[in-house]
């Protein structure tokens, strides 16, 4: 029995050092179908390792590759045509992926679709050890409603969705804080509500009395002046002076909001971070709580910040900031890749030397990507008008 | 010159015969892209002759096809790797499609996407000649919020859309009627709000003086029984109880209505109609107003109907229907294929024997399709609450 057991060790050993183990052996199979899927589709499904299987058939196909993570996973074919194949494990969270077949990159027609990376295309949900945070549970729920405006500053119909807390639609008399919240680049404001799960984040955590009830706007960060027939050819961003100058009065106008700096807060992730640190500097009268998640206005440098020039200055009286804003936020995935640890880094070395007081907080194992984000958001919304 | 006119004609004859003029002479070249395109994307693309022209990099493929209105078009691959193609001349209004690529039907990564034939998929838009009634104009924007409810008749999770007029924004204190619309087969609560452009249909309505403001729920026609762990295989519906002892509730407490029945219309297009009808008529102490877009309860005989027995005889004292119901409305397209007009016209044949007004609206040039219902709509909602 030991002779036998000792061979069958020999054997698994030899296998694993082949690759064998990595790409066969140690894919467990008890996957699932992903708590995005289309109605009633069984595939994308993921395992307990995290791996994400796709299957598509594509009969007269030369060859079908999954793409998530910016890395392209060979998949096979069987007898019916059917081409299935998986992943190494993902990190818990979730991701933007898509199908490759014969070189053409397209949405897995299994998925619900999400706006990231610049287009429409499919979403995978690993779950995450501590997703119960946003999970739809037996709350009160808010409304996220979809609001069109003319933007006479780029020209143009913009959207924004706005969360409505459950106490609103009860009482009518109420008014309520605002926290304007930003995506990040290649992204819009479908974000937040959809794979960010902000109404969700924020049902949980007002149900649970760890956040004040509040409104959340949630903009495009895309905005760019009408140049009208000019021959200028780069285009010009005015999201600020469209947050300052258009939408705040705007919500301010439809919604029953608290109007003053002291019910107003801000926050975006990555570029949105970066864009709405700016906002809230230049506009320090107008708000009083600003969260950066994996963003910060000195991106992507990590050098050095002196503080009597960056931001214009904003930052060089460290007593007037520390007494202006409630809550300096800022968040990082503990797995985040080059500059962001590094530009963030840099950002709180010259708070720390300005002696301005902030919050860090790390989310534990993820990446540039929404769980950061989600946990981010629940960790800020949390300290917010108290 | 007469002589060159002469084979001139004659080849052009010729040609016809042999379908060349079909497939690519009578091809006119002013593509321009969707309305309902990815944000810039220039294709898919259509032309004043309704075609769609496709395309998509995918440079390893045999065959790829566009795959629209019950038709496969062959594309073809330039040099480049890039397959583009177009289909015959579409009907004006919104069509679901999709690609083909080696024999895998994908969506098409250039199109916005859509809930439709059982789907999230790619849609197209044919520029309508009255396409102005739904168009974004400067006028004042209700809003649509989106309302998530646990529903005990089904155990599970649901959602519904809401759309608020402009005024209910406005005036915190004003409560509104309210219309309860339904979608068809294999659509869901995001379709009158999405491809069915609801929201901007009532705005325009509204601004012009031509509708009542009225708020639209807009709700999951599919509700099954919860049958806990019993061996009953088939799923029973319970829509028309949901409809009435949970959403009916819910939206009557959640928002400012007004809820006696003069008040509460109720419409559904094909699937719908059929529901809506039967929901209307076992509870005309709860609705005054019914529209039926493209359906009726008898659906899909087009028998001579007996109001003594269809739907339990509750058309069969037509001065009580009169009397109770305001409004009885009926629409179809004029290319609506079998059996729409046939069991809608059974249907009407039976009123008109039992003395029931009703209104009968033909869309023009239109099938079983949205640019239908978006008509009907436009005119259904003109005729509430007055």
């Amino acid at each position: 029995m030991k002779q036998f057991l000792r061979i069958f060790i020999l054997i698994a050993i030899l296998n694993c050092q082949s690759g064998w183990c990595q790409e066969t052996a140690s894919v467990v199979e008890d996957f699932k179908p992903s708590a995005v899927n289309q109605l009633g589709r069984d595939f994308p499904q993921v395992n307990s390792q995290g791996r994400v299987r796709a299957s598509i058939p594509a009969p007269n196909a030369n060859k079908v590759r999954l793409d998530i993570g910016g890395v392209k996973y060979d998949m096979k074919k069987n007898d019916a045509g059917v081409w299935t194949g998986e992943s190494a494990p993902q990190d818990e969270g979730f991701h933007y992926y898509q199908l490759e077949i014969d070189g053409a990159s397209v949405p897995d027609p299994g998925s619900l679709y999400f706006y990231g990376a610049g287009r429409w295309g499919s979403g995978i949900e690993i779950p995450a050890s501590d997703k119960d945070f946003y999970a739809v549970k037996d709350v009160p729920h808010g409304l996220v409603s979809e609001n069109i405006y003319f933007s006479k500053l780029t020209n143009s119909w913009r959207r924004c969705f706005v969360y409505t807390p459950a106490e609103y639609n009860m009482d009518a008399k109420k008014r309520f804080p605002v926290l304007y919240l930003q995506h990040g680049s290649f992204e819009d404001e479908t974000g937040w509500c959809s794979q960010g799960k902000a109404n969700l984040i924020l049902d949980n955590l007002i149900a649970d009395k760890k956040a004040v009830p509040m409104i959340i706007v949630m903009d495009n960060g895309y905005a760019y002046k009408n140049q009208g027939n000019t021959t200028e050819s780069k285009p010009v961003s005015v999201f600020e002076e469209v947050m300052m100058n258009e939408i705040i009065p705007m919500i301010d106008s439809k919604f029953r909001t608290l109007s003053d700096r002291d019910h107003r807060a801000i926050a975006g992730l990555s570029m949105g971070a970066n864009q709405t640190m700016r906002i809230v500097m230049n506009h320090l009268d107008k708000f009083a709580y600003y969260g950066g998640f994996s963003g910060t206005s000195n991106y992507p440098s990590s050098d050095e910040i002196d503080p009597t020039t960056f931001l214009d200055g904003k930052f060089n009286d460290g007593k007037s900031v520390n007494k202006q804003l409630k809550v300096l936020w800022l968040g990082l995935g503990t797995k985040e890749p080059k500059p962001f640890p590094g530009s963030v880094g840099a950002f709180r070395k010259m708070l720390d030397k300005q002696g301005i007081k902030h919050i860090f907080y790390e989310s534990p194992a993820t990446a540039h990507e929404w769980l950061t984000w989600r946990r981010d958001l629940y960790q800020y919304a949390g300290l917010l008008f108290k």
